[in-house]
């Protein structure tokens, strides 16, 4: 049995993975990320390719990460006959306003206030969203007297928050249809440019994500989170189901926990290695490995048509 | 035998330690953290109470941690008839100031300086500490000029320190009745709601802990640390014998160590994995892993009376 | 075989890869550094001395790292007749300017702009480089209207650089001479005591370092950084062959990447713990203990005098 998935985003995880389970691992790349995938012995097959669209054609396990959508578009993944691992359907919830916005109200998973433009208060703090993922490039922080000039030059739907003063963590669930257990595996913060400003008078700087640190979270805050994830598994059950796999919920907290979105397939931020796997397993795995090691346990079960679409 | 502990701070690692070094394991959870800790196989038996107090009947090995003495009290955990992992008597140290002080003191470890209203200056800047451990909730910066208003509404013990331009980092102590040997285990940075600064023009936010980082420290610093260490122990043997298992020194590092607290048990931060155990042990272990193995190293050698109280 | 190093710097990764490998371990401490470096089982003899310089007759074999250019001087090693891991001769590289700019453009890097001090602009940022690697010490940041009164206190090399409003990461490469083959093993960000900022009012402090932290870099960036290191080992390669070992490259990232230095042997950052490590190998190491693997995979070969100088 072969893994495949494209080289970028969260590939070297499952790559990992892939190889730690017993599988052999293709990896398609563009032709300047050549040098690199190759120097890895973890990766079995190296598909150098001006059209990433080859993958769709792949007889293997694909496994979709945070660059697919960009690349393939979600209309071509959700009509491939490829057989990718998790639901291909749940790929583009994360992807608009709206299906964020149904989602995470059908889980009861408080969000970030949304304002509009007429009610922002000219001294307060605002973030303005991009819609869908985006590695955090188009964001911005400005106050509301500055908001009409600044969202003049956005061409791309937006959407106004409350700033919220707090720190911005990233939780990383796997829920496995095989153990029917919903796991949670990590917690990272981001590294963005913006950052810069812990070093220099502040400066409002991109929110452009450059890599991602593990957070071991306060422990009593984990029970709250881990009961996030069930309510948000049990309503993408209902409204675009089957659930399979990775997923992460993206939290503002101040005291209280605000969410500002997520991600509907394996998130980059879990390139952060983080111990909690070992509660589970006994021992650390990325999230690359979580999702091969389910491939495996399906096929031992020979229930593999549950793990993938 | 049975290791036992509350469902909060750090319970995670002791747990896991107890299940890695054959241990059954028996964890006390309040019913809103169900879900989580029923998750978990390093879990072998879950009580869900209303009443953490139960814990207080437990027959096993107690390992407490930071949350205890918020969750019993000081003086029924040291009454208590209960086995718990370490000095029972010696958790009370980092509660309040004067002891704090006495230890540091008897050790020689220098304390970051305070100061009396009276004696600041208006454009300084000031660290106002709460008494005890509040995971950093209370705590505040502020000018000289301010102190004096700000500090109307507090109506808690507190010190004003003056503030240290500095990197705040933890450093997780082990010391070994059965091997007789103190183990610097890691070093870590608080994720505080305050960093939010990184992101956004300066605002005095809260300095409520969120996570923790864990830190590879520059090794040059090390040295100095143990020898802190040490002191500390030799101190604490003579004030509150006898010293057994965790603790942590906390330091603000401008150049100079400024020492601004102590937890007397676990630490919240070595919640954040750290690579130093393998030193020691030739393999990583948590802070609660090392516990574990103090106990079946006591326990094999039939000397369990000399780590428990 | 012994492996012998100097206690300070990365000698912990050093000693403890030597001892996973199944090498005898020598570490030479300072007085002051003795009770830390005694209470560790991996190191097997620890030689207590006034003078660090008996290490150069040393019959083990000497793995450097960033503290023996400055306590035993460059003559002195590359004069000396003892065995080092790597080229004795790369080590200078990082210590000049001009050696740097050289090893950089001609492996066609992209450094950050310098500038001449009549060029600043009154109201931009700019960063005052230090010669030489010096833990971040003495380097700072100033307006340009501010820059001439600071420099005239200055009395070493410097270097004016605009200041880069981005993430600062550094990227901690191995080249094998055995395998002949590059590996890209971790990504470090500095914890410096300008970090303070984040916390605080802006003030400007010192870069002082104090610590490292693993980032797992947006992965989209790692073919680039891989490019980049093989660029600079065949610059290397030309310029002071033989190219053995371990390097790191120091960037700053605003969107583009801009060189701002290297260390030409093991970088301090490598202490932050990274599972790139386990693409090449199926498990995790630190460069210390890569650099075991090297010296011991080499033994087997009986190719030892390719590695060492």
């Amino acid at each position: 049995m072969i893994i495949s998935t494209i080289a970028s985003h969260s590939s070297l995880q499952i790559i990992l993975g892939a190889n730690r389970e017993g599988f052999k691992t293709r990896l398609y790349a563009s032709p300047k990320r050549k040098n690199f995938y190759a120097s890895l012995p973890v990766v079995d097959e190296l598909i150098v390719a001006d059209d990433l669209k080859e993958i769709l054609s792949d007889e293997g396990i694909i496994i979709p990460h945070g660059s697919f959508v960009a690349y393939l578009g979600l209309d071509a993944i959700e009509n491939s006959e490829a057989r990718f691992f998790g639901n291909k359907r749940f790929l583009k919830w994360e992807t608009k306003f709206e299906l964020v916005d149904k989602a995470l109200e059908k889980a009861g998973i408080p969000q970030v206030e949304s304002v509009d433009l007429s009610e922002v208060r000219d001294d307060e703090l605002y973030f303005v969203r991009m819609e869908g993922p985006k590695g955090g490039s188009g964001h911005f922080i400005a106050y509301g007297r500055e908001l009409e000039d600044k969202l003049k030059s956005v061409s791309e739907p937006y959407r106004i928050e409350r700033f919220i003063d707090g720190a911005y963590i990233y939780v990383h669930f796997f829920y496995s249809p095989i153990l029917n257990r919903l796991e949670l595996l990590g917690v990272d913060e981001r590294l963005v440019i913006a950052d810069s400003n812990k070093r220099r008078p502040f400066k409002a700087l991109p929110y452009t994500i450059v890599g991602n640190k593990a957070v071991a979270l306060r422990e009593s805050l984990l029970p709250r989170l881990y009961d996030y994830g069930l309510a948000f598994v049990e309503a993408m059950r209902k409204l675009e189901p089957p659930f399979i796999g990775p997923f992460a919920l993206h939290f503002a907290y101040d005291g209280d926990f605000h969410c500002i979105g997520f991600a509907s397939r394996i998130d980059g931020g879990s390139n952060a290695k983080h111990w909690y796997s070992a509660l589970y397993w006994g021992e650390e795995m990325l999230m690359g490995e979580r999702i091969a090691r389910e491939i495996k346990l399906a096929l031992q079960e020979d229930r593999l048509e549950e793990v993938v679409t």
